[in-house]
């Protein structure tokens, strides 16, 4: 007899089926929540709900909101004129973090993947071309440097270009902190073509 | 602006607040969460609470529950006269998975930790003396081989070695599948101390 109660049981399931998460940390995290008040797990089962509830997406750069157009689209302070190009909402955050960006964003969703059967259309790259109504001067494009973002940057560069729009891609190089030594061919090349100036 | 919605920064603080996730693997989970059917969520929700309604702790053996006595303590299939004492309701379930022991048990909620104000009156110590009643012809000790579980060891030996039971501790040694070339010397000599005639 394992698990002498089927509510636990239970929770440790739930848990062991997020991402990243096996059995025994599963079981740790329901353990976890066993000792805490009541008051505590109440809020965080709201927390829960209150995501797939309140959060939607912004009509405008397709990031997740609870207002539409987002704090971002609508807010003031953000330079309408350039556009960063990232796949999924938490490329955003990442961005944001740097306290850098001041323009607006696109999330598209993911990248161009043949081999899974993601094409264009299932991506948001029609609604990226309509926002390219003359207030735009200037698009960045920050996918992921694998396969499919470095397709999805060059589909997007070819689209983009006619517009006549200023089109520039995040620098690929070596890591801040990095080292020369344990950088792989392909990075250490781009790093080289990408050098800058003194 | 790093997040664009309150409810899922509530959600990822509430990840965040858990054992063991830090804040980036709180991010992941929590957008992993966003992409889920909201059926699957407000089930993940209703197990978290319901782990706190429906546990309460096994009066005998002082296990979690959901039913007075737990299902191993109302097992006939148990062997009565052994019990197997052990700190948390965690070790419970490791020692049941051994599929190895067919007694009961006794869950002591810790050990004895004089540095915490973790004394004898702390742990369910007087409930184990308490079903001492004849019934019982062995306990074995089966607490984490740490200073703590040494002690409440040592401490358990002495209060129930004059009620005429006979009192074991699990064995310590070089872990299966482990390498007495990285075995630490404390584990290597328990090792040796508690050599096994063939």
């Amino acid at each position: 007899m394992l698990y002498t109660s089927e509510a636990l049981q239970q929770l440790i399931e739930e848990f062991a089926a997020l991402p990243g998460i096996g059995r025994k940390t599963a079981q740790r995290l329901a353990l976890h929540i066993l000792k805490q008040p009541r008051d505590e797990i109440v809020q965080m089962a709201r927390a829960l709900v209150n995501v797939k509830d309140r959060i939607r997406y912004c009509s405008s750069c397709w990031n997740i909101t609870e207002i539409d157009p987002c704090p971002i689209c609508s807010s003031p302070k953000r330079d309408r004129g350039i556009v960063c190009v990232v796949e999924e909402p938490n490329d955003v955050m990442a961005v944001e973090k740097t306290n850098e960006f001041k323009g607006l964003y696109h999330v598209l969703g993911g990248s161009l993947s043949p081999l899974d059967g993601i094409g264009p259309d299932d991506l948001k790259v029609r609604e990226l071309i309509q926002r390219m109504n003359g207030e735009v001067s200037e698009v960045i494009l920050a996918l992921n440097p694998n396969v499919e973002g470095e397709a999805t940057t060059l589909y997007l560069t070819k689209l983009l270009k006619p517009l006549g729009v200023k089109v520039s891609r995040i620098a690929r190089g070596i890591p801040v902190g990095g080292d020369l030594e344990f950088a792989d061919e392909a990075t250490l090349s781009r790093a080289l073509e990408g050098r800058v100036e003194l």
